[in-house]
């Protein structure tokens, strides 16, 4: 992709009205535009990042073994009745002559229906459904960026058993499924119990991950994997862990990145589960754990391009211009995905720009580097100047 | 993948309640559910129908230039009332404490806030922008399963240009796109000229799939490209056709699967164009226009499998089950999408089936077929009795 034909542009400065890191950045790095208060436009850098969040969670999903659909977000208001949950104070409802409607911000009734239709018996049972929707939670106080949006796109996940061991061990199993997500996203994050509301008596499991700046307070041991949400915890930081594995009780600030519920018969005679992972939270999480002072600084598995090819002085300089444009076109066919600061702007804009935008590998090719390439990591100090070849073979590595 | 382990199955019944050909045999099927009037939830199969859709008219509006971004369906009032579209009678509105929002049912005034921050001179233009996104649309009477929704999946491009030529100019090219894109669909159309409504003097320009279901009438000429809609049309069926190439004029009934307008300078001081494509529309479209009276009959671009495998007898016979099983797995190894139908059920119980999904190639494994399979397409009516070599070939071709 060329950068100068890029339809969204850096901004030189910083959003006036946004106090989160993930906004700021986003908003500055050209990769969402605000619409209005936790609604935003995924411009066209955001949403590769979006979609390749989506992929990696969709492939596990489908390992698990869940079939994918699409529900839709208008739901009729007798949907939310059935289950006692029309005044729930999250739902947008829209009231026309003929209908009332609540804005989907979770799907257990709707699945609840349309799994009535098609299991019968045990026979048809397990089952396991999931989505990647746009949800809808009228927010009073929308903020943070994507970590707390008005309109955000979820992956639900939904499962029916015919017993609470059935339910049990696949809700084990997306816990797996679940860690591999964000091992993949390469996300650290501690596994929390926490209520599980009007649902179940059981403890729900919470993935948190550990950021300064999340709302979330959990208690989890230095050194085994006992970790409690704030709400449920009944230890204080310094405390030895209940666990007795020797570890100390801290807190932390974290972000709540995914859950599960065993839902038991709360929504239907089978047994459910429900499990969400918030994509477009997830992309925000990732700018608040991966920054630095210069801008973000993407994984590879998310990032919107694998490297980014800086031309410098190519206005001055043929040989710039062709040894640039010779490299582009090799690292395209290699399938190497890659974004060609083609612009016809000062280097140091161009320098500043690869380090806000935060795509892991800059290539640089300047009258300076001749015949050669200097390669940086965007995670690290030093830069290498190699040949087209070696930088393949850095990136195939 | 197994049909046994399929969550959505066939109905034994048509659905009570519905007239159209689509949603009788969608429904039936086990492509959607009906959650209310005009709202449908996409099950597996059918959702991987609508992503084949979306697919191609993905690749070109990429082939075009266009770049991909995603815009939120929550827009506040303050959009619509800047360009005086609050009042439009389909606007599905919301009111919280704090804020209205209108749900979109077209971005022309979302994107043209988000191009004001990037378009800052002539030196920006042209661009081009679009997205696959789910709309939505206070319709009266929703009917005709996903030919009139109320919540619906539109693909939306918008183009922005310095002048008018340059717009006339894309224009053009997003109309050869368009026909690339039905003619992938293998689903002929005809661009009829139409009213360009309070955006513009010229004609607009419908893409018109000829179908007897269809809403819309259309003149057009039996010898030439001339089409016009009847609220545009000065000729009458039996007229000589206008462009005096000695055609007549027929009448025919016709669904409005994909739009363009040239909107000038309607929305923004630069000349911007709106181009429109109905994703879930298309799908209804393909089965009013491709069935029989025993089921749909997918066209092999959008097909949710390429093969559809029966094994006939598989309890009764072990040998009907391992051919089957390897078949499978031959095919999968050769990257074949195959639904293979091993549910214990009665032959002609997987014949019916068979018929109804539309699956564009069916082969059978049975006592009677021996190490042969029977291969038939769906549209025709013989069958051939291959070895596994000339089934692959036969796929291949």
């Amino acid at each position: 992709m060329l950068q100068s034909r890029l339809f969204a542009k850096t901004s030189k400065n910083f959003p006036k009205d946004e106090e989160s890191i993930n906004a700021k950045y986003l908003l500055r790095a050209g990769f969402i535009a605000k619409n209005s208060a936790g609604v935003f436009t995924f411009l066209p850098l955001g949403l590769r990042v979006l979609n390749k969040i989506s992929q990696i969670v969709r492939e596990e999903m489908n390992a698990l073994g869940a079939e994918e659909l699409l529900m839709p977000a208008l739901i009729a208001k007798s949907y939310w009745e059935a289950s006692g949950r029309w005044n729930v104070p999250v739902v947008y409802k829209i009231k026309t002559d003929r209908e009332e409607y609540g804005l989907g911000w979770t799907h257990e009734e709707v699945i609840k229906i349309i799994a009535d239709q098609f299991i019968l018996s045990d026979r048809d049972l397990p089952q396991a459904v999931y989505q990647i929707q746009n949800k809808f939670r009228m927010e009073p106080r929308a903020r943070s960026g994507l970590l707390r949006g008005r309109e955000f796109l979820m992956k639900d996940l939904y499962s029916f058993h015919k017993d609470e061991g059935g339910l049990g061990a696949f809700y084990e199993s997306a816990k797996s499924a679940y860690l591999k997500i964000y091992q993949r996203l390469e996300m650290p994050v501690v596994v929390a119990e926490a209520s599980g509301g009007d649902f179940t008596k059981d403890f729900t499991h919470e993935f948190q991950a550990l950021v300064e700046s999340g709302e979330d307070t959990i208690f989890h041991c230095s050194k085994c994997d006992y970790a409690q949400n704030k709400e449920v915890a009944k230890v204080k930081a310094g405390d030895t862990c209940p666990k007795n594995c020797g570890g100390e009780v801290k807190e932390s600030r974290a972000i709540e990145v995914g859950n599960i519920f065993r839902l038991g018969q709360r929504f239907s005679s089978w047994f459910m589960g429900s499990y969400g992972i918030g994509i477009s939270r997830i992309m925000g999480t990732i700018v608040e754990m991966s920054h630095d002072d210069r801008g973000i600084i993407w994984p590879e598995a998310v990032a919107p391009f694998r490297v980014h090819l800086l031309a410098l002085g190519l206005d001055k300089s043929e040989t710039v211009k062709e040894n640039a444009a010779k490299l582009y076109e090799t690292l395209k066919a290699k399938n190497i995905e890659v974004l060609f600061d083609d612009r016809l702007v000062p280097a140091g804009e161009k320098l500043f720009d690869a380090d806000l935008l935060g795509i892991p590998t800059r290539l640089i090719v300047s009258e300076k580097t001749g015949i050669k390439i200097e390669l940086k990591q965007r995670r690290e100090k030093d830069s290498q100047l190699l040949d087209v070849a070696e930088v393949l073979q850095c990136l195939n590595s």
